[in-house]
């Protein structure tokens, strides 16, 4: 298994770097505690056996059927409570599709660059993973196209089609449309990891794949719209697939945590404070993602090029100097108090050399303009040209 | 993967049996809500980043560290904070093991009957699952002895050495030494899973493997001890083990509920709380078991021989008519209003069709007489002469 590089880089020793643009958490600032508090204190205080007891490996059954709700608004077809099982986060998602679809050999599919996670969880399979590469708008399908016209029989595709971590692409729709029916014809299952899909804070929404595909296993979770330490995520997946999802999720921890449940399923029963705490969220985001994005164009003109993200917390940031390496880059930034991550992090067979991860999630506008400035005086430290 | 013949059961449609001695759960009226909404409530007021972010994968680091403290004082020995994993409920520890330690055609060693969630997490590794019986005195080490000189050469050996899941056994100090010296001199890991160890109610307590032997991954966690729905399990692990441990964690769900930990890491900075707590759930399942295997004694002379249990919260119980099995007793007691569950469940072969598993934690004195009685009539409905 392939250690990550960011954790390697923080576990390497020195006073921790004073900002980063390296990490992928979400800001702590939103996180509802007083919401959260209630809660608890409602649920613990009214001896809810739910929040402590164990629960079933599928889920809460209330948490359930509430989610199943919000997704056949979401996916505009009905997917049926059965259908809905939750994971220990996001994550375990992953995980459990990779440990029931996925045999020594298989082909599995992912963008390219694609979320550590992923990989880190897929390949442990023995299956062959295969990276596809992105652009603006999101996962190249023609190159999938002409992959599976060469003979390639994947098992699976795995992507973020809104906002991708890393990439910070979101898949145009006519590609969604095009995957949709590559799928079909060639018969494998699609994996849309849609973290980030209710934080768009600009652009038009796309409706999922799981809105227009045939075998979608969606994956999605409370972690980047509540908090992470809960870890309670979920995923909608074909009625064939449920039944050894639950079965693996039973071997694996099962079940999820009842009090991270019932807290979520609490703040699902309170639709106004949900419109408002997402809100809140795009409004912090837009205003981060926006000062990273003005900054480097204001700040290293020809020197790093950035994707202005649409939704999310990440922005992927080429570096435009060929002699300057992203280890170089980061290794200087490093020095000077800034912590990044390289591209190649992502990668699935350790490309993107010029390629950095900029997450914006946790600085302030102020802090993002700092970080940027600490980038140009790394560029110059290292003989780059001002363009 | 190996579905659970309980949760079959559950399901097979009908309503709830009015009592149940099927199920492992605590006993609910045991949870601390009080102390639990008390400290979350200080937690989430108190804008407790570290219960609400992420975490790393190796566990809350306060957490680890106490977890630590309490593993030197029980194993007798230095546990060094960096061995010990913080796991979503012990399940995952054993899933962890697994995962990290077997490969197809290895071979595993456990109890025979054993936890069947041992079962479900080994067997997708592809090993070759090899129980040794076990009686009284917990597993049969010469049966192992045995095993080893014919050739077989196990990777680890899993079982519970207190009050076992599902025999209720306890594994001896004389065949403790047996099994450390077996391992040492056959090489293979000890996987110590020690869930109710704290849930000693009668008896003298004897020391865990892990203060005897060498390589052993101890388990164990707050479910049985706080409540199962916070999800909270650890493990200590020989230095070796621990980071292919922590890489496959990350993989599998990034890292256990922060919120869980930082309650339970609360919960252990308040000793005297605990030792109330302890003695509470000992005097509960004391008198729960007694009530148990005295009316079983009573009611059931020359027709059911159970295990009288020296803490846990199993007993495991040979039925002595061979003109009965486990099937149709369970069937008929089911129609009575009884819910139970068949040796067979925990056996690694499909053997064991003369046995149940008996868990008395949460039906009351009153009720367990009553199951008894349940019982008794299911006999005589089969036709089974009284003793």
């Amino acid at each position: 298994m392939r250690p990550s590089a960011l954790r390697e880089m923080l576990s390497a020793g020195g006073p921790p770097a004073r900002l980063s643009l390296a990490g992928g958490l979400p800001p702590e600032e939103a996180f509802p505690f007083a919401t959260l508090a209630e809660l608890a204190s409602e649920l613990l205080s009214g001896h809810d056996v739910r929040a402590l007891q164990y629960t079933s490996a599928e889920g809460e059954p209330k948490l359930r059927s509430q989610i199943a709700e919000v997704l056949t608004r979401d996916h505009r077809r009905e997917v049926a409570t059965e259908r809905v099982v939750v994971t220990t986060g996001s994550q375990q998602g992953i995980d459990l599709v990779g440990r029931v679809m996925l045999d020594p050999g298989d082909v599995a599919i992912v963008e390219d660059p694609t979320y550590v996670g992923a990989l880190r969880a897929l390949a442990p399979t023995g299956a062959r993973i295969v990276g596809v590469g992105c652009d603006d708008d999101g996962m190249d399908t023609d190159i999938l196209a002409a992959l599976l016209a060469d003979g390639i029989r994947p098992k699976l595709c795995y992507l973020c089609a809104n906002f991708s971590n890393p990439s910070g692409a979101t898949l145009s729709g006519t590609r969604r449309q095009a995957l949709a029916d590559l799928s079909r014809q060639y018969g494998f299952v699609i994996v849309e990891d849609d973290q980030y899909g209710r934080l768009r804070f600009r652009g038009e929404h796309i409706d999922p794949l799981a809105s227009i595909a045939g075998d979608v296993v969606y994956l999605s979770g409370f972690s980047k719209v509540v908090a992470p330490g809960l870890r309670v995520g979920y995923l909608s997946a074909p009625e064939w697939l449920v039944r050894p999802i639950v079965l693996a999720k039973q071997a694996a921890d099962l079940a999820t945590s009842s009090l991270g449940q019932r807290l979520v399923s609490r703040l699902l029963d309170l639709p106004d404070w949900w419109d408002g705490h997402l809100a809140l969220l795009r409004s912090i985001y837009a205003e981060r993602a926006d000062a990273l994005t003005d900054a480097v164009d204001a700040q290293l003109p020809g020197r790093l090029r950035v994707r202005r993200p649409e939704g999310g917390m990440f922005a992927w940031a080429e570096i435009l100097d060929d002699a300057v390496t992203s280890t170089a880059l980061i290794a200087t930034a490093r020095r000077l108090g800034l912590a990044l991550v390289p591209g190649s992090e992502f990668s699935v067979a350790n490309t993107f050399e010029h390629a950095l991860r900029l997450s914006y999630s946790t600085l302030t506008p102020a802090e993002l303009g700092e970080a940027v400035a600490i980038i140009a005086a790394a560029f110059d430290d290292l003989g780059s040209v001002r363009a």
